[in-house]
């Protein structure tokens, strides 16, 4: 292991962090959470310089979901989320609330409700995320939804702000059929980058 | 990156920083903070079957120390602290509360004080940290110490847990005719375990 951190501007994210935990701390409402933590997200993703590379990898098998922060009371956790070329989730749920910011390339959302019959229906159209763009998904506000890579030639990446420790949450994937399969998505990763180390900039000040 | 977390049990230092962080949350005063955390410590420490083995590597230049986790709001961080035969740290000092748990190995702490000259004199006998106790430090109880292995042939380790983002915190070393240095000493590693991942854990539930 190195000293050297490998990212350009880790402050970027620990700035985040402590925001979020200070807004969380005040207990807010939903509504005001994902209002003041959107903008909160719509800053860290503003601009694309403090992710390492190492949390950016796309595999040719799946996307991937690497652990960036856990809230030391699973109040939150943050996961960067990579699709390789036209990679897709399954329809699936959250259970808590959740902020999606769209950090390098593009993908749709394709928002899912139940109808009378029990099958699940496309809600509207799907959403383009763009780079700067945040969406939220949460039981209240629309919960049910579908991700894919906008490109079939590129990797994208997004970073997700969660509700709780969210490779830990029992959630659900679906079938267009309305069928229900219990899953637990854990993460890609084992090792979490190092945010914290300040000792180089200190110095520089 | 693996989905397998090398560690045969990160579920006791999670509880550990869950049950820290609800203490925290109480805003106890600080000799309940230390009494009570120093308890939560010594569970944590009792049983030495949770840290990957890459947080107790020794490096011949001098000790390590391997950020654990962070707190989101940096109330807390968590280190462990690897000392290599015979390795000692210099005289030092905290600046905000600090518990030490001796994990494997055993260590010497030497506490200092300053006399009426100037000069800093050891403040009684070097206590011996054996496998299973905690010790406390803080500008209230005392804050200026000497760390060293007691083993000039072992490794050994031991956890610390401190009120702020230590590896960041401004303090200082001394010198024993009492000269001061101001130091920010960050942290040895680049990347943290991710002990969030309780997929399989839930899954065997
Ligand atoms: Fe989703
Ligand atoms: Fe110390
Ligand atoms: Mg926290």
């Amino acid at each position: 292991m190195s000293n050297i951190f490998p990212s350009p501007n880790p402050g970027r994210l620990r700035i985040f962090i402590r925001s979020l935990a200070a807004l969380l701390d005040e207990r807010p409402p939903e509504a005001r959470l994902l209002h003041e933590g959107g903008a909160l997200l719509q800053q860290l993703i503003a601009v694309d310089d403090w992710l390492p590379d190492v949390y950016t990898q796309a595999q040719p098998e799946r996307y991937q979901q690497y652990l960036l922060h856990a809230d030391s009371a699973e109040r939150f956790s943050i996961v960067s989320f990579v699709w390789g070329p036209g990679q897709t989730t399954p329809i699936h749920d959250h259970t808590v609330w959740g902020l999606i910011g769209m950090l390098r390339g593009a993908e749709y959302s394709q928002a899912y409700k139940s109808s009378a019959d029990g099958r699940l229906r496309p809600d509207g159209e799907p959403v383009k995320l763009l780079p700067g763009t945040v969406e939220a998904v949460s039981p209240t506000v629309g919960d049910i939804h579908q991700v894919r890579n906008a490109f079939a030639d590129n990797v994208s990446v997004s970073i997700h702000v969660y509700g709780a420790n969210i490779g830990a949450v029992k959630r659900s994937v679906y079938g267009e059929d309305g069928s229900r399969k219990s899953f637990i998505s854990g993460y890609s990763n084992s090792h979490l980058p190092n945010i914290w180390d300040r000792s180089i900039e200190l110095k520089n000040q």
